[in-house]
């Protein structure tokens, strides 16, 4: 076997760690780096470093240029009294693309996983309980993807917060222009149990 | 639509310009580079900056510590009058896995592209001609994948070189493992062609 270049095994190395890229696939990537120019190089250089200097706004823990993001900034998003509880920033952004929901957010960065040691304390839900109180929240959408980690913190936070706050699931069934052949057993289940009157 | 903050939009251009990588699978890889502390992202960052810093053997451009790779520094192999032509590192590494040759390389970088701009200028053709007189090669192994391109590089590699040498292209038929019948016709019809008395 030929012993490759300390830069070349390093770059491997971390490009492995990203989620979904093995280990041949990370020298595949490297390699096509080698064909890359210096000040390309730089740039993506760069790009990784800045990812310590990304703010978070201190109420919600969206992506923020400044203390609050411009989701929490909005005056008009405050009087819906309601709030949507997600795991990440990509869900966040998943829903805002959908350009429906007008209330406001609050990321949790997580769910609760004993077995990876995630807590009550690991996320967001001391700022969850204190946002439903400060902003006098009426409305909780609990907008967690369905996993039994998501289904205990969803039940976690029911009973975490005021009775007089309504909590709410995001709707489980089959996908907009998915089709009954390919769907798992769970979600045919969902979509029977959640079925409406026509 | 969320704006995202400058940092994030930097990371995912560069991301997207690997091969594979499209814009939602960068976005997902810079989410998951959120999650790094400080010290991996240094390591990361830096070992892309370090790419610019690899050395190439001045004689076959594998990569290289020195001057001459361990390959070219190889007496034992030198004595064969071998050579094998590659188009890339990777595929140089691929053979050496095998273990079994034992001949010198020359790595062209590339293969004949007209469409692309890469004439007979832009690879290593110089260098394999003045390798093959330089060190008396005998027998020329074109390890070029098969495609037009590199059908085209091989009949162009055969006119150049003297014709004392004895050029030879490697097999094309049924990978080992592999199954007739979910391969293409045109694998199929080389492996007839290919035949061998049993």
């Amino acid at each position: 076997m030929i012993e490759l270049p300390t830069e070349i095994k390093n770059a491997v190395n971390s490009f492995s760690k990203l989620p979904g890229i093995g280990e041949k696939s990370a020298f595949r990537l490297v390699m096509s780096l080698l064909k890359w120019n210096q000040k390309e190089l730089e740039v993506f250089s760069k790009s990784i470093l800045d990812m310590n200097d990304i703010k978070y706004c201190k109420s919600c823990s969206m992506f923020s240029d400044g203390d609050a993001c411009s989701i929490c900034l909005d005056e008009s998003r405050k009087g819906l009294k309601t709030l949507c509880v997600v795991e990440s920033a990509s869900d966040l952004m998943a829903i805002e693309r959908g350009n429906e929901y007008r209330g406001q957010y609050q990321i949790l960065g997580g769910v609760l996983n004993p077995l990876l040691g995630i807590g009550p304390e690991q996320i967001n839900l001391e700022r969850l309980k204190l946002k439903v109180q400060t902003e006098n929240i009426e409305t909780v959408i609990l907008a967690l993807n369905p996993s039994v980690e998501g289904d205990a913190t969803c039940s976690y936070i029911k009973q975490m917060l005021p009775i007089n706050v309504s909590v709410e699931r995001i709707g489980f069934g089959i996908p907009i222009g998915g089709s009954l052949e390919f769907l798992d057993t769970q979600t045919i289940s969902k979509a029977l149990e959640n079925r409406k009157s026509f």
